[in-house]
Parts: structure tokens; sequence; C-alpha cells
């Protein structure tokens, strides 16, 4: 993004030849199956060969593939994608795979602002976004010692659900802890866990609409799975593992569908937008989708422990309309309203408006 | 209800111009979005300013809101809301926030049996009630001395999950009873949990057939989840948690959709057909959706924790249809299933019959 | 199967006629549904009266009954069957209710290849079958002195989730096994659960293609839910209930759907695709639908521990898609893709291609 102009970029684009492209994995089969429904080409990034797998779901497969050695080789790849007229749709992995300098400086049409990613990946940045948005947050434990409640240990650049730790005071913390990582604290907030999926439109001025404009859906909700919290109880109690030498460890390995209370939606969709507000505030704004990690506690609370500022893989399930989405259109996924949007921006000339 | 003559008001009403009305909470979505796909006219009953969230969800948004001061208003608002040919859905949160003795009074039109209420919120003619259908419950244990395996104590008048304690023994219960507050005591009937969706039709005599008249559907599945205790084995064991203060609590956040085994259905299907019977003879009948709230124990028995008698929260997964009701007609949520009996009932001339 | 001649016997069929038929339980709403769509007749085996739970879902009624005394009686039916021009779709209940035995030796053609059963029922072999392809299972303890990590024993024959426990050492084993029983111990692998629902067409060469020939699908995902072991954690942890003298118990009472992560759908087509393969070379191969039963790990590593070589009522959350088949044709339950098949079959003479 660095020195790029996306607006220029696509300026000499042909818009009727537009091409929805992401790398091949995490939610890309549904962002080509949204693109493909709403009338788009679609080019699938991939390292090494084409993965077979799409073979096997054919309403998914993009029309092309655009194998790379490494992901970060799209660099130097930028000019002819941009001849293809390439817009990136990106995803959690896309970013993790190329990484978030390399995901800065790629010289293509990306959907979304890119700016948001140094406010996301920042522990103290995306707090002091998020509670500047009047969000509820766990509280953070400078100090070990002043553990006195069940609180989670997370390594400094831990990945993918290792790396934390429970404890509940500083005995066990000294106990579990490798006194050679740097880590961070936070209260473990009990709850039930809800991931919250919205769309925001700045070209809309219709349905749920924003101050600063624009309009903004929830499209649906989802709870992670994740091994092996998620079932170690059939074993025992995490406490009983410990005994036996096992640690708890809260690595995603997919998706569950689920609704919430209604009478908790207008809360939910009111962090939301206070959410979108504070990003224009603090850096050009945030649209697209995005995710709100939320844990509900008995008191009926939301408390946020992450926001995901692109498509979540927790839109998985709903590949043809959440109980959410049923209510709006039909059949409608977040990877589908992706490219409703990029169909609309372009009609209305807009794609530098939602591009970076 | 008291003195009030549903079907004398209903021959007033304006057969085409019939109003679906709810308040604006719990289920009203699907209600309002239900009506909608029949083609009826809607209005969401709100306290205060109508509720923005309905902008986010234009399929379920009623085409009009009735705020009112206090729920408890709308007693003074009868005679409007039946000039404007209104027919009352109520749900769980209707009932709650006007209160049982104000819902009875209500002199407008609502569908299903008010009559219900005293059988269905009295813990004893619950019990006499679905007991006396032959339905298998948990059982109570009246004295405390007698807790000879793991009981929930419930504190009386304990609202929306929380005021519930688990005891295996008398020692148990002594060091967690509030010694000021009345209890009741039931077996914990372990197993898994299966909330069931019934629709009886008093008015169709085609499909599963009744003995004594209509028939009766099965139009999907859920599992309540409940913070904090559906999550709390993230932490450790209640029995853990319990030594670092926390005390379990079971309040009702979302759900979640699921099946049962095929070989359950008959039985469940028997369980909710032996309930209308039982309901017929003690007050009058129950009809439209209701709910059994069971246990499947490892024997495969239900035991039914719970009945509730109108539209549960439960049914919001299947805006669009469950895999039941998909296994009836495409589509089909309770919500659009109530409003298809009050088509039948308006064509049929029986609207009477079906509202209180 | 035993010196039946599925072919021979199809040549008969009135190839207009073909009548879909199974035993009235397990995923039969399900497979009735789906053959329906297709245009087959389908017919419903019981025993005794027919079941009246099929008048709740009209869709998924067959066309006719077809009572029996006893399951094992349609050994005796058989040449009434195949002059009705039926074709039967085992499901797990089928298999049961008839015993291993009749199944094998019933004279009417049969959906899939009966010769798995051995391979599928039998420990060793399916391991034999399982790991010869390629896949990772649980390890195998064959003396109980070497248990040093957490491990389920089984009893020998145990039936539908009971007689399964938990032990992490040889004094927990001593202290629950019951000496006068044969037992089978395996590890017991920590991560979550994920059925995955496949399907292999030998007729079909588009799509996800098989060296072997033929195609193979990914239908959908499910995870079972199992009393007492998936909500104890409610009372307790598992070494807490066996304080109160509460012994888990792992009895199907249904399944939720969900999604697991995209990265893992390469190697979970190709896991079905090797077993597919290793079928052929043990036992002349395996199509229709078969579901592998997997943990994955904290490593995101599947762990095999059971096949079904059938349709599974895992399947039953997707009666009209699930987010796998809506990647692949609208409203593909497995029920109707095995009606597909037939249809295929039929247009193509190869009836006696996939019927044994």
């Amino acid at each position: 993004m660095a020195g790029f102009d996306a607006a220029r970029a696509l300026a000499q684009y042909d818009p009727g030849k537009l091409t929805i492209a992401t790398v091949c994995s995490h939610s890309s089969l549904q962002i080509f199956h949204g693109a493909r429904r709403e009338g788009f080409r679609t080019l699938g990034i991939c390292k090494g060969k084409p993965p077979r797998y799409y073979d096997a779901f054919p309403l998914g497969k993009p029309d092309a593939f655009f194998p790379v050695h490494e992901y970060a080789d799209l660099l130097d790849h930028a000019e002819e994608l941009r001849a293809r007229n390439v817009v990136i749709i990106p995803h959690g992995s896309f970013v993790e795979y190329m990484g978030t300098d390399n995901y800065e400086k790629l010289q293509v049409p990306t959907y979304g602002n890119r700016h948001v990613l140094p406010w996301e990946s920042d522990r103290v940045r995306s707090r002091q976004w998020l509670v500047g948005a009047g969000i509820r947050m766990p509280e953070v434990i400078e100090d070990p010692k002043d553990i006195n409640r069940p609180c989670i240990v997370k390594y400094m650049g831990a990945k993918g659900g290792r790396g934390f730790f429970i404890a509940r005071n500083y005995e066990e913390f000294k106990k579990r802890i490798d006194s050679t990582a740097k880590y961070h604290i936070q209260e473990f907030v009990l709850g039930t866990r809800y991931y919250i999926h919205y769309f925001h439109s700045p070209l809309t001025g219709d349905g749920y609409t924003l101050p600063g404009g624009g309009s903004l859906q929830m499209l649906g909700v989802d709870r992670r799975d994740e091994s092996i919290i998620d079932e170690a109880h059939r074993l025992g109690s995490i406490y009983e593992l410990e005994e036996m030498g096992i640690q708890p460890s809260f690595v995603v390995t997919g998706n569950f569908p689920l609704v919430m209370r209604e009478s908790l939606l207008g809360e939910a969709l009111d962090m939301g937008a206070r959410v979108v507000a504070k990003a224009e505030e603090l850096f050009g704004g945030l649209w697209g989708p995005f995710c709100l990690e939320t844990v509900i506690t008995d008191k009926l609370q939301f408390k946020v422990f992450e926001i995901s500022a692109r498509i979540v893989a927790g839109t998985n399930p709903y590949i043809t309309g959440s109980p959410y989405s049923d209510l709006i259109a039909p059949e409608l996924s977040t990877g589908r309203r992706i490219a409703q949007e990029l169909a609309l921006a372009t009609k209305l000339g807009a794609l530098g408006r939602v591009c970076t």
C-alpha cells in the first residue's frame, strides 16, 4: 500500500472483467462461490501446484489458478495481476501466509482498508481502538503477582492456538510459565463465546445506517471449535489433565453454527457501529466484513476479546445463508456479499473508495 | 381473557386486514418474517422507541411499531389494537415482560390458549399435567436430607438461569443454600439435552393425526446454550470453579441446531400427542407451537424437565427451515407455520377457535 | 450375497420401476426424501406395524411399507422384493437389526459392496485396511500394564456406546475392569471430533477423480452427540462423577452440524481416496456413502478411530444440503446423492456394477 494508489490502478481496469482473487485456503471456497454467483471471474492464488480439493467442490472452484513459489513472490507479479483486473480479497490466512509487511506492500488493489493492520495486530493499539469505541474487553493484568482470578497467559507471538495457559493465581503462574519467553496476561472471562460476523458498506444508505455514512449488516454468528480444549472435558478437567502431563491448547479446527438471543442483537449491532466509527477516526475506516469475538457473560454482557478486520472462517457454515442473512436476502453468504459490494462499487465508479 | 370473548371480538375484524403483532424481542424477527411470507400485516410492540436492530434485518422488520411506555399499558390500548385487527402472537418474553396477570387480562385476541398459563407456570400443576400425560420427569426431592444423588436446587422465583445450584448430598446442600430463600430440589438427570419444537393444529386432519382431532408436527430441535455452565469446563470442573469462588449459572445466551436419532422420533411425537390430549382434558387444550425440554439418557429414554406452551427462541436457528420442517414443506419456520395457521383459520372462519 | 448374483437379478428388473427400500430407522427419512426427489418409488421395511412418525414428515414417507415379523424374515421375502424391483439401501441400523450373517445372505440387490462387512466389523482387519491406506489411527495397547497415557477400554461386543471406560494407568484399569469380559485397549486421542461424509462414485469421471477410476465427493461433516459424556461436564469432571458412582457412557443421541478448516480439506479428501484404493485392493472396492470418524489433534493431524462403510446418521442434519454439498449442487443430501447414483447406473445399464 505504501506508495500504492489503488484508485489510480483501478482506473486502468476493464470494469467488465474484474477478477476476484484470494489465496487458496481459509474461506476461499466461499469467496469464489459468492463471486461466481455475482458473475465475476475468479483466480486462486496458490503456493506450488493448484490444490486438488477444489475439484470436489465445483461451485467453489476458481476459474483459474495463479501458482507462486512463495507467497511473497506475489509482490513481483503485481503488474501481471493488475493487468488481469485483479481485486484481492484478503482473509486471515492470506495475511498470515504473506506476512504483514509484504501484504502491506502488495501493489494490487485489495478490498478493504489495509491501514487497519497495525491497529488490529498490535495488542495495545487494538485495545485503544476497541475500548475507545466503548467496547468492554477482558481486563489486562500487568503484574503476574496481581493474578487474583482465572487468567489466560499468552506467549508473545504464539500462533494458532498454542502457547496459552491458564493460571488462577501467582503460584500457578510460576509453575507454568516459561520464564525465557515474553507473555501477556488477561482475565479469563467466563461465559459462552459468540463470533459475530458484520459487514459494513460505505456505499449503501439503507438498512441499519451509520452516522458516518453507509450501513451495517450482521450476516451470522458462529462458535470456533478448538482442539484440544473443547473436548478435553471428555477425559477430565483441565487440572486433572495437567496431572496427566497434558496442557490445554486452543487450536481452531472448525466452526459451529448458532444464534444468539434476539434481545442482544441491538447491542451487537451498536458495538459494530461504534467500532466502525472509531476506525474512521483513527485510521480512515473499516469496511467490508469484520468479526467481533465475544464472550457473553451470565449478566448478558458482551466482552470482546479480539477483532478480525476481514472475513473469518466462521462464516463457512453459511455458504447458502445463515439465520441472520436469511432475514436480509436469500442465500447470502459473506463471500457473496463481498462480491455484491464490488459489483455495486463498479457500477457506482467507487472501486477506489473500497479498495486500498 | 377473564371476561374476554375473543371469538366475539374477532367477528368484528376485517379478515382481509388481519395484523400479526408481538413484542419486539425473543423470536419476533422470525414471527414477522413468517407473517410477511404469508401476506400478513405486522406490528411490533415495543417499550419506548422502536428498536433499531430491525433495520439490519429487513425481511423480519414489522410494517409498523406500537410503542408503549410500559408493557402493562397495552391493557389500555386493547380497543385500538382490536380496531387494527390485531392478533397477538405471544412468546416467552411477551409473557414475562407483561406479567402473567396482565397477559391474562389483555382484551386482544391472542393466538393459542391462554388458559395454559397457570398450568405451565406452576411447578406442581405442570407436573400433574405432564406426569398425567405419561411423561417421565426428573424426580422431586422433598427433603434436602434425602439428597442421595446429584440434584439441582432452584430458588423460587429465580429468573433467567441464575439462582440454581448443584448438590450431591445434604452436606453440599447445606454449604450452598441461602437459608432465607425458598427452594425446590429435583434430580439432576444425566444425558444430552434436546428441546423439541412441536406444532399442534386443531384445524388440519392430515399428517400425524390426533385422537382428539387435528394433527401434530415436529418442526425442529435445538439445544440451549447457557452461560456460564456450557463453557465453564474450559476453565475447570464446576467443583474446581467453586474453589475459585465461582458458581455455575445457566443463563440462556443462544441456541444450537441439532438433530436426534431417527429411532427416537416415534416417542418424541407420541409424547407431544399425549401432552396435547391431557391439556384438552385439564384446561381446554394446547395448540400452536410448544416445546418439550428433554434430556435423553444413555438408556435412550426421554426425561422432560419443562414445557413451554408457545414459540421458543430455540426455533430461531431455523428461519428458513430445519432438517425436520424440510420434510414437511420448504422454508417452513415455526413463525411461518403460525401465520399459515392463522391464514387457514381465517379461511375456515375459525379464528375464534384458535385465539383466546 | 453368498451365491447371489445381483447383476443377474437386476437384469430381470423393470428399470423404470426401480424401488428404493430401507429399514424404517436411522436415516430412512433422508433416504426416502432423496429417492422421491429423484422420482423413485420407495418402500419402508418395518418390524410389525408401520411406524407412525412418517405421517409427521410427509416428504420423507415411503410410498408403501413392507412389514415383517422379524427382520430376518426378509430372507424369505427376497423373491417378492425382487419382483417389486427393490434395491436395498443399507444403513447402520439395517445391518444391526438383520444381523451381519443375514444381511450377507439376503438375495436382494443391495447398493454398495457387501464384501466390506467382514473388513469393517473386525477390529484387526479394519486396522489392516486403514493403516494399509496410510491412515493414522489411535495406538492399540496390547497389555494393560503398558497403559502409560489416557486410554479407552472397550469391552468386546459392547453396543451402542456403553461398555467403555477410560483409564490413565494400570491401577485405574484394574479398578474399573470387569475381569470376566474380553476387552480392547487403545489410546484416547485428544482433540476435536469430525465425522466426514464421503461419497464415491465409480460411474462418474469428473470432479475429484481417483486413480482407480470414478470420483470422490465430500458431502458434509457432523459431530455425534453422546449421552452422557458430552454433557457430563455440567455436573463435574468424569473423575468427580466416578466418585458419585457414575461412569461415563457414549450413547449416540443425535448429531450437530459443523465445518472444518478449509486447509484440512485436501487431507480429508486424500484420506478418503486412499481408503477407497485400499478397499479395491483388499475386497473389491468401497463405493457409495462412507464415513471416516476422526479426531483432529492440536497439531492439526487427523486420527481415524473408525470407518462406517455406508450412510451414517450424521448426514441427517443435511436433508436439504450441507455447507459442503452446497458447493456441489443445490439441496443435495447423501440420501439424494444415492438416488442420483442409482438413476445414473440405471441409465448406463450399470446397476450390477454398484449393487451386490
